[in-house]
């Protein structure tokens, strides 16, 4: 079966070998964003930069905007400079500067000079904001005026200036002080319901909230939360205004945010991995954490390597200690995943490991019985032994406390130490229940050795 | 160290000791949605209801929708039928349905009964629609006016009814004909700059895109990746409008399932779990997916059960069987998580499971190799067998290639077949890992026996 998208693909190659443009560009004018993402992952670099150079700069400009960022940056860094700097003038400042940061310095430098002096001016100063804060997310492009000027002459000039001013979404209108400090917000309705003589100082919302230009992305998100405004303005220390964060924006970099923690809880580091990006530096990302990983295996596996002659006289064991090392993980993964969720939504503080662990302490006694029975059972009924079952069962029961209270605790207590949960959670929660699964098991085994010999 | 919350807690329980109600109702009004979570999920239900009924409704209403929705509606469910209605009256038909489809069905009724009889009606109607689709997130406030009526008559009724509109958050002014079809979309700028004699239907946008109401959240956060537009009308089969859907709501309810697709895929089954719910809940809850897991676990080591006679001869094997089922799971997991990612963004399309499987194979081959030697010269220090090297690292070697094959491809095979890939690609892609690493060490080491036995 041939889906919708591989037909878009085939047609889009057809069109990729016409002389002429147009009809490229309509097509793509017609491409919804999933389609655009598709098709871009399916296309090789040469026929991505062609196509691109092939569009108008405002069409691939819109066509970049539907990319992920390292994406972009990635097609970006292999056009003509020339080409790409066309393009990126015709984006929105955020994603200009977005673009740009991925990308080393010089390259970043050689685009800029042949941008638009204006636009290139723009980015260099956001550039250096941290993209997860007010200045990182923010667009420059706004509207604003003074406040002693009077509805009327707003209104001629909005009338005068039409199609410069629909390009940007106009919602609302920034107003100025005579000395250039930030004095509130103008609701176009507002504007249409006043008197035309009215000054603008007598009908803005004077009491507007700002943000400053280091306010993060968390508390931006918890701001759009609490409150529904379609952007919040961002002011400097000498109170004059910068930009405006939208709240699209904040929540898409929320979203992605998400997406890369979860990500990052996988063991996919160093940002996003998408498999069009080359084949070894995605093995690398990969392996980087994988080999932390199996040295933290072999310290957990020694614990079994010191109890040899245990394991050698009551060998069933063997079968049984990947099933604990196993379970006691996914427990643990359960309340790791529970705490990651409550931080994000606020209705836990990373102070509060004590009585986290409190709450997972009944959980982890109902599971850890239930499925210390059940594992109990299945040994019993393999060997017919009573004491390897209780061996085992005791084990991943009491194990299955320790994994939830691990993976309950240790997401806060490394968010209360500034490391991220998300990336070293899942790796020190297996390697401590690995031990203890194992110590458990082999140690319970050894005591009761006499009723297990040679099972 | 007190945290700020703490504080905030403490006062919020002394604030609920005193007779009057001013102090604490202006004191929640201070607070942000983080804050409005902590506390929330820190009172115990008495307090919970105390707390909301002293509010007035349309504080309590605002306090409430910042909560997660099972969290709300479960307080809803203890509150009295009446005091729940007051709230209810005041939140947005959105949210309303949201709640009270949470609830069962008697509860819900009850509730219903006591509203105001227009807003009862309105959630009757929306409460039958999946809350994924358009017609279960879209709000019916919206302002409408026929074309035929001119500038002048809007900006007159706007200025009249000034107040009821106020509340309504105007960014656009929906426009039907006169036979009540859509008719389109007028922009507040395009009525400030119009002449006030013009004709709405001269100004209006004509040609909006609008969805069905049975249009899927995901083909919504599509349209509102493409589209920048502040929300887009809902209308039914005789081209009425229904209601709007906000790209707001849109991007929350999205964020909401990209959590619960990240909770489901550690085994949160059934929902969200926040720890305020009661043990038993949570700990079925969890359990569901543990004990189908341990299921999965047996089978998979009754492979090593088959071959308990090799690894009795060579116990050192003991040692290697869980790391090899670890580390292939891990691997595995990362290529799941990416394939996750490209879905969710389009970058690959569910039949595409062939393809994926080639990009994979050049990791696998690069990563197997690499964790192969590692942990064969791990296994040849420790017991100074080549051979052993040999069988160990030849396993995890080819056990990579099998867990990033399976991992990258489970997930498109499983949404092809419409089965949610979040729930089910991990448990799917252990089992299958355990078995095929557990029979290549053992069958590996069984045909080499001769160099390794008594190792």
């Amino acid at each position: 079966m041939e889906t919708a998208t591989e037909t878009t693909l085939k047609k889009l190659e057809r069109l990729l070998q016409l002389e002429t443009s147009e009809e490229l560009i309509s097509f793509i004018d017609g491409l919804n964003s999933h389609e655009i993402v598709y098709i871009m992952s399916h296309l090789n670099r040469e026929d991505q930069t062609q196509l691109l150079t092939r569009l108008t700069p405002e069409n691939a400009a819109s066509l970049m905007e539907e990319l992920p960022e390292q994406q972009a940056a990635e097609i970006v860094e292999d056009m003509r400079a020339a080409d790409a700097a066309a393009i990126l003038n015709e984006m929105p400042s955020d994603e200009q500067t977005d673009i740009l940061w991925e990308l080393e310095s010089e390259e970043a430098e050689a685009i800029l000079s042949l941008m638009d002096p204006e636009e290139a001016a723009d980015v260099r100063r956001l550039i250096d904001f941290d993209p997860d804060t007010a200045g990182g997310l923010m667009v420059t492009e706004f509207l604003s005026f003074r406040e002693n000027q009077s509805v009327r002459q707003i209104v001629a000039d909005l009338k005068r200036q039409k199609e410069a001013y629909a390009r940007l979404h106009i919602k609302y209108i920034y107003i100025n002080k005579a000395n250039g400090e930030f004095a509130g917000v103008l609701q176009i309705q507002d504007l249409l319901l006043a008197d035309p003589e009215t000054r603008l100082s007598e009908i803005i919302i004077p009491d507007v909230i700002t943000v400053p230009i280091d306010f993060h992305l968390e508390r931006l998100v918890d701001f759009f939360h609490t409150h529904d405004f379609y952007g919040v303005p961002v002011i400097d220390q000498e109170e004059k205004m910068l930009g405006v964060v939208l709240r699209k924006d904040v929540l898409e970099a929320w979203a992605d945010q998400t997406s890369f923690d979860h990500l990052e809880s996988q063991g996919i580091v160093g940002g996003e991995e998408l498999r069009t990006m080359p084949l070894f530096a995605r093995a690398k990302n990969r392996l980087s954490w994988l080999s932390i990983n199996i040295i933290l295996n072999l310290i957990a596996a020694s614990v079994i390597a010191f109890h040899q002659d245990t394991l050698s006289s009551v060998i069933a064991l063997a079968v049984f200690l990947p099933i604990i090392s196993d379970m006691s993980g996914c427990s643990g993964n359960q309340a790791v995943a529970v705490s990651m969720r409550e931080l994000s939504i606020g209705a836990v503080k990373s102070g509060e490991a004590f009585r986290v662990w409190m709450q997972e302490i009944g959980i982890g006694l109902v599971n850890g019985l239930s499925l210390g029975f059940l594992i109990g059972l299945a040994a019993f009924l393999w060997k017919g032994s009573m004491m390897l079952g209780l061996v085992v069962g005791g084990a991943l029961a009491i194990n299955t406390i320790v994994a939830v209270s691990l993976g309950g605790t240790v997401p806060l207590l490394l968010k209360h130490r500034g490391v991220d949960p998300a990336l070293a959670s899942g790796p020190i929660l297996t390697t401590i229940t690995d031990m203890a699964g194992f110590f458990l098991a082999l140690t319970f085994a050894s005591l009761s050795m006499a009723h297990l010999a040679h099972l």
